[in-house]
């Protein structure tokens, strides 16, 4: 590899982990989805898929307690007013998320 | 392969399959764990991890927000309380439970 192409790779690199950087994690919260089958909540996740990326956000899992109601989504996006934002134009709007920093396993 | 042994294993395949399906998966919420950091958040799953298995219960991840102090675990095992009682014997308790028998990603 030349000189240039390694500064031009260099710098793509650098864009990449700059992008990454800005990217935080966070889990909201719905509730009211008493009842709700997995196709209907599969339903509600990919018309979230089909917008998310205009907002930079990806929602990764999604877990429902049809007995309380509750959903939780676990999503990767720039801000939460981003994410609440792609809920809101897919349908099942909340206000309740947070961001989540620490991550263990 | 001979007729014993495809048996043999086709009885070890129904016997996974059962044990699988008494498995359910959960999300715990803690709160009031505001400031907490990383290798706190740790520490405390870590002891999760090391009596679970007296429940048949596995911690898969935690995510906390030091901001406003929530905690939420995922877990899998047999029981809500199963779950509780890791969380109590560990040294931190909570009574907020969901049980999520449907998940998509």
């Amino acid at each position: 590899m030349n000189r240039e192409a390694w500064r031009a790779e260099a710098e793509a690199t650098t864009v990449t982990r700059q992008e990454e950087s800005d990217m935080a994690k966070f889990m909201d919260v719905h509730s009211g989805f008493v009842g709700v089958t997995a196709s209907q909540l599969r339903e509600a996740h990919e018309r979230d898929l089909a917008i998310e990326s205009a907002e930079g956000v990806h929602f990764e899992r999604a877990w429902l307690d049809p007995d309380s109601g509750k959903v939780f989504c676990l999503s990767s996006g720039p801000s939460k007013e981003a994410v609440l934002r792609v809920h809101e134009k897919a349908g099942h709007p909340t206000a309740e998320i947070y961001e989540l920093p620490i991550e263990v396993e």
